[in-house]
């Protein structure tokens, strides 16, 4: 039995989490190692990429208004910097995974309540005047977004393999 | 004013165009000589991941139930064989750009005309039988997956700039 269903809605959240368990499957079966190596010679290493996807799911909290980020300080090393930025020591693997973790479990716990009037209502990014002519930036947007550019870095991820 | 709407198909068909989009962004501005390149050492060249792209699109058809493939000749080389597989000979990229372009403006006229009971209704890879049981298996979640894939590759393809 399928515990799935043929709305639009719940099929883009569905392929949010399949995303979210390969990036799963790639923390058990890669070495500490292996998240250290380069995706490409002189391109971003593997462990920037888990800080980056943790920092970008992490981010969905406060732009569907569902509370602060967990880990604010993720965002200034794997967001608003690129790899190598001086200044920066990053976290452990261990600790990537965690942080990982932890805000994917955060997010499924505020998901499973949420409505489709709600996934369809705007996000913080835009205001109510541009959302009436804008219907289209609602959250449900922003996730299915989110989706594709966690495919695009995971393409890019099984190359460390 | 924005054509968009918040219909959660929509935003599916609209994100998987804006996929296709960044592939055309790529074929303006990459020489023939770069879709030659490797993505890292060892790894499919530019061209496949293009041929290989065209050859997914270009499989929608049959299996949303709107005709033959227009070019069934990719499959072998793009979709059943890895790159460097002995006894194939690649087109041009010029070549794969018109079939890519004509693959995706076939698809949107299809898809300009699909109604929302038709994206939620079944593949032509799943029997009436098991999509009873597993109704999510719809074309407006194949387009979905279709989308993150290409993303995956987009995300190899940027690194060939």
């Amino acid at each position: 039995m399928s515990t799935q269903t043929a709305d639009p809605i719940q099929l883009v959240v569905s392929n949010w989490r399949s995303q979210n368990k390969r990036v799963d499957q790639l923390l058990a079966t890669f070495t500490p190692e292996q998240w250290q190596k380069e995706i490409a010679p002189g391109r971003n290493r593997g462990i920037y990429l888990l800080g980056h996807l943790t920092a970008v799911n992490d981010a969905l909290l406060p732009l569907f208004g569902l509370g602060e980020r967990l880990f604010p300080e993720l965002e200034a090393a794997f967001l608003r910097n690129p790899d190598r930025t001086p200044g920066f020591e990053f976290p452990s693997v261990e600790d990537l995974q965690d942080k990982w973790q932890t805000v994917n479990a955060t997010l499924e716990g505020h998901f499973a309540k949420m409505t489709a009037e709600h996934w369809l209502g705007r996000h913080t990014a835009v205001s109510e005047a541009d959302f009436a002519n804008e219907p289209h930036r609602n959250k449900l947007n922003v996730l299915l977004n989110r989706t594709v550019h966690q495919g695009f870095h995971l393409g890019q991820l099984e190359l460390l393999k």
